[in-house]
């Protein structure tokens, strides 16, 4: 689905340097084809692997990319185009993506220096999407990559928990709550509370109530009947506003609870409140009412939670999800890897900056498993490599010649997919602290290329 | 400046309870103006203090927020509103907001529990309002807060090096990148890498060149001079692409060097490189060409690169400043505190909620000062309270009866004030380290109403 807001307004949504570049490859008649890829250089610590998460929106974001006469017209007036041929601002008006992209499809578990996405075209329109592309892919995978390990953690004895994201307030502006949840839902969150997310990308919507609804009523006895009255299906009350215990008991003492489905604890010992407030409810025969619980969670806490035998039913995540706090950013990068000229000559490319050093060469992600069908080991090899016995490949095309291949997988296909994929991570992996982190091998002709370049 | 995109577009980036109560609200006749205050509750470790920044956005969304047809219709369909009568859905159709907004001025610093914005609305209005301003706010109060801290480092020894964003690429997706950006600027930053945030807030824009752009010529002298030949003015050269101090001396044998204007250090030990460059460049005679240094910054390092003695001249902050790493989120929250009924009956309201608890009553903040012009300290007051002797109030009308008072200061403007803010901070409220807080206090009339309230 294309995002709803027109993409020719998101071209000036980059760093100046990308169109500079631009303006500088046009006058200078740099008429290369190049090989652009996006990888995180080195894991987080408390990351064994990622999930890829971003493709929809930097699809999205490639086919619709146009420079407005606004755009063009606020470039020109700024000093340092002051130099730059008129053609140039011609040429950007003509603008529109030609080239072809690869990538691994959303929902895949990557790790350290496997391209993720791959940009093949004349320099000028992969150079100038670095910006926008790394922005999207960041957060998302930031997100998906932790919201993986909250729902580990939610089912980690066996029962399929599930998990809220209600991070839309906490994450960086509307728009970055609107990723976010769309990148929890893909990694196995049941639902979000952002209801733009949910129109956009068809993710289930949840809501319970604020506890200013609570204070808007004399009583709270009050506020639950009254909101009752106007949803009476799949209602969850909100009770801990003054005091949790009390609250549950006003739910047992209430008219018409035929449709109470939950109750929310947002505060305090979740452990011991939730036992108590089981204790209520199963008491006054209200078996059928489930808890849910939030307040700071991450995947530590409900591991907790959980181990603890706490009879919670259901997880709201926010703030420790959406900015991903143990590990809040990515060393995601968007590297140059070849060029082609004209005549057909390939140039391979890297940096060999100190701590920064690339490597050279378009490439492919061979993954092999274990008999049983756990994921063995990845060998980053050359694009055009014999395939390893047994391996497949990750990259795959979607966008040849500027055309989207076929259609993306919708956010429940790409769902289902995380899930499998999560599925094939060898066990040693989903160790939360400092976990051990996947052997990725260069192939030797990879190793052979890079010495050859950087020496 | 309005903001571009159309903020009706912006009515379901919130969360579903927003709309449910709403819904709820408005079935039940609750006709109460509510008063709801936006707040950090409880500063972060690494803060001493907070700069208010996201009150444009704020004002954007409240005086153009409606319900779009494609909204309604949406809604309508979401079974939670299955028994919700039509007539709501035609109330949200004509839905604007009439009420007032009160607010701290942005770039104003800010503590503890002290009152950010204020909303005096029909209930209805105040509620839905909640999730959309604790966002805006929330990013940009939590980047220019850390912005401030990191231009701090950067004239720690009286000297004012320019820091700028470059923080874009790791943002949480394209609008995050505007919004840090503009925080960040506020905040004391030189300017930006973000062209739309240029655009958009008027912020100075700065940029160099990428590794790619080195990468995609056979030799680094012919990238630095083809870069050159088009940008003949004010060029910063990325020289550590292979090798710092070659790229350095590169520079110096380029034949027209004349309008270079700095190199960019981007890895490596940049404490020793910049003294080498500085070394090679002032042999050369090239001693007005500057230094930038860039590479996972943030405030302790550039401490540490001032203190040194390293002769750089300015500073490309990215990923730490626009996710704040030390401190990636403010408890940052939007409490309803008073409401007040047809016939003008007002009741306080406050939750108990273990841990959470909130202060009744709408509020003002008061603040004194030392004689040499120092924030001395904060009042958190009722807000027709006495003015204490000589303080000032920090809350200023900003909406009322739904029309904006005057019209906003721009990015530049805010700019100044929030210098001039940091300026009176108390010298031990600058340390970076678990800085001692600035000691705020409740007045004796704020204290009796909670008791009364709360028990």
């Amino acid at each position: 689905m294309p995002s709803r807001s027109p993409a020719g307004g998101n071209a000036l949504k980059t760093d100046l340097y990308e169109l500079t570049m631009a303006a500088g490859y046009w006058q200078n008649k740099v008429n290369l084809t190049a090989t652009f890829e996006l990888f995180c250089h080195t894991m987080p610590r408390n990351r064994s692997y990622l999930v890829a998460c971003g493709l929809q929106q930097a699809v999205d974001y490639i086919l619709n990319l146009r420079f407005s006469a606004a755009d063009i017209k606020y470039l020109k007036r700024l000093p340092v185009f002051r130099h730059v041929k008129p053609a140039f601002f011609n040429y950007l008006k003509r603008f529109r993506f030609t080239g072809d992209v690869w990538a691994v499809p959303e929902g895949e578990t990557v790790f350290a220096n496997e391209p993720i996405l791959q940009v093949k075209a004349p320099i000028i329109e992969a150079q100038v999407m670095e910006t926008y592309l790394l922005s999207v892919y960041h957060v998302q995978t930031m997100v998906a990559s932790k919201a993986m390990r909250i729902v580990q953690a939610a089912h980690a004895d066996g029962v399929a928990r599930g998990v809220v994201d209600f991070g839309t307030r906490r994450a960086h502006g509307p728009e970055a709550g609107v990723l976010a949840a769309r990148a929890a839902y893909v990694a196995g969150c049941i639902g979000t509370s952002n209801v733009h997310a949910a129109r956009q990308f068809g993710v289930p919507v949840f809501g319970t109530m604020a506890h200013s609804w609570v204070e808007a009523f004399p009583k709270e006895e009050e506020a639950f009947e009254k909101y009752n009255d106007v949803f009476p299906q799949n209602t969850t009350l909100l009770i801990d506003t003054y005091n949790t215990l009390a609250g549950a008991e006003k739910l047992v003492n209430m008219k018409k609870k035929r449709s109470i489905n939950a109750v929310r604890l947002d505060s305090g010992d979740l452990k011991a409140l939730s036992k108590k407030v089981r204790h209520i409810l199963d008491e006054a025969g209200l078996k059928g009412v489930k808890i849910l619980a939030s307040g700071n969670l991450n995947e530590y806490k409900i591991q907790e939670l959980v181990r603890e035998g706490s009879p919670i039913d259901a997880f709201g995540v926010g703030t420790e999800m959406v900015i991903s706090r143990d590990e809040p950013a990515l060393d995601l990068t968007y590297k140059l890897v070849e060029t082609q000229s004209k005549s057909g000559k390939v140039t391979y490319t890297a940096k060999s900056s100190e701590g920064k050093e690339t490597v050279p060469g378009r490439k492919q992600i061979f993954r092999q498993y274990t008999p049983k069908g756990d994921i063995a080991r990845d060998i980053i090899g050359l694009f055009n490599e014999k395939r390893p016995s047994g391996a497949r490949t990750l990259l795959e095309p979607v966008i040849l010649k500027g055309r989207l291949k076929k259609k993306l997988p919708d956010a429940d296909h790409i769902r289902k997919f995380a899930r499998e994929r999560f599925l094939q991570l060898p066990l040693e992996l989903l160790i939360f602290d400092e976990p051990q982190a996947l052997e990725t091998q260069y192939s030797d002709k990879i190793l052979a290329l890079k010495k050859k370049v950087l020496g």
